[in-house]
């Protein structure tokens, strides 16, 4: 038992490092990059409130947990802009092992669990995994439609290209893709 | 329903003050302090890694949930310093005002839920809210106990305060507690 709880410190000791990984958005009101770590966490309140606008009837609790284990790769392979569709395909191999590495740190079952949560997210077969991807969208669209395009504007990406790679939301809740798309179609109006 | 959603978006939004509230750590390794956000994700991981050494079985996605709101409230009320318990009782008033305030933002069954969750970790009476105190408890521990004691040196507190202060983690967990207080102990040592 000793043994297994030393190996989990370390582990938890490890996530420090998800705390100075920079995404490209701001938080609204704040002049600095997000990080991932805050990022989850915002991810994961956001799944137990959105809970009942899932397609499908929805575990929420596996929701959340992959919601929160999803981003730890970022550690070893950094966050890969979304649009940047060249640069996250090499990403992918890079996170694969990132994410291999960071969950064997753990007691066996433990690190067997977390890497079957990453990679339920990653695959997004399942109801639970497509609602969790759509929550992970979602917020990056919520922080631009309410900041003035920031990292949009930052990164030259258009309407066209938002509205087409992100329709994906709808796969896991029609309703926010409805809500979500109209309010991008509204940021570009103005 | 879609009342409900515009209700829990802007629920999600406030929750991006909570990102600019900072706590007396350091992330180790960064120069700057941890804030709230990224500190309440790092215990929703925690949780979850650590389950299996709760003092009696508890249902852990409650676990992670109490841990994921229980910092909300510091949106008004700032974070207080754990050692700091003239400030601390001050403070209590302002945050039940907050989640208040905060959580009522949301459609009425989760505006409900949130509260209980935040309530049930305050009280710390169950089996789950003892473990999830005891959780928050241990991370700045952690931190410390490999950061060169800095908030500890910082702001002057000392072996024998932490001691007395944290033992409560063992009413979450006994195997905890006696990592802990070993872990303790030996940073005071050198």
């Amino acid at each position: 038992m000793i043994n297994d709880l030393e190996k989990s410190f370390e582990f938890i000791l490890e996530l420090e490092k998800l705390k100075a990984i920079q995404r490209r958005t701001k938080p609204i009101g704040l002049d600095r990059r997000e990080n991932s770590a805050e990022h989850s966490w915002q991810l994961g309140v956001m799944a137990l409130v959105l809970a009942k606008f899932a397609n499908e009837p929805v575990n929420i609790e596996n929701v959340m947990k992959m919601l929160l284990v999803h981003d730890i790769g970022e550690i070893d392979a950094d966050d890969v802009f979304f649009f940047d569709k060249a640069k996250r395909e090499n990403a992918k191999e890079k996170e694969i092992r990132a994410v291999k590495r960071i969950f064997g740190i753990l007691p066996d079952d433990k690190a067997k669990e977390l890497l079957g949560l990453w990679k339920e997210f990653e695959f997004g077969e399942t109801d639970e995994a497509k609602f969790a991807r759509a929550i992970d969208r979602v917020m990056p669209i919520l922080q631009n439609v309410n900041n003035n395009k920031q990292s949009w504007t930052e990164n030259g990406i258009s309407k066209e290209q938002i509205l087409d790679k992100t329709a994906y939301i709808a796969d896991g809740s029609e309703i926010l893709w409805e809500s979500i798309s109209e309010k991008i179609e509204k940021a570009f109006d103005c």
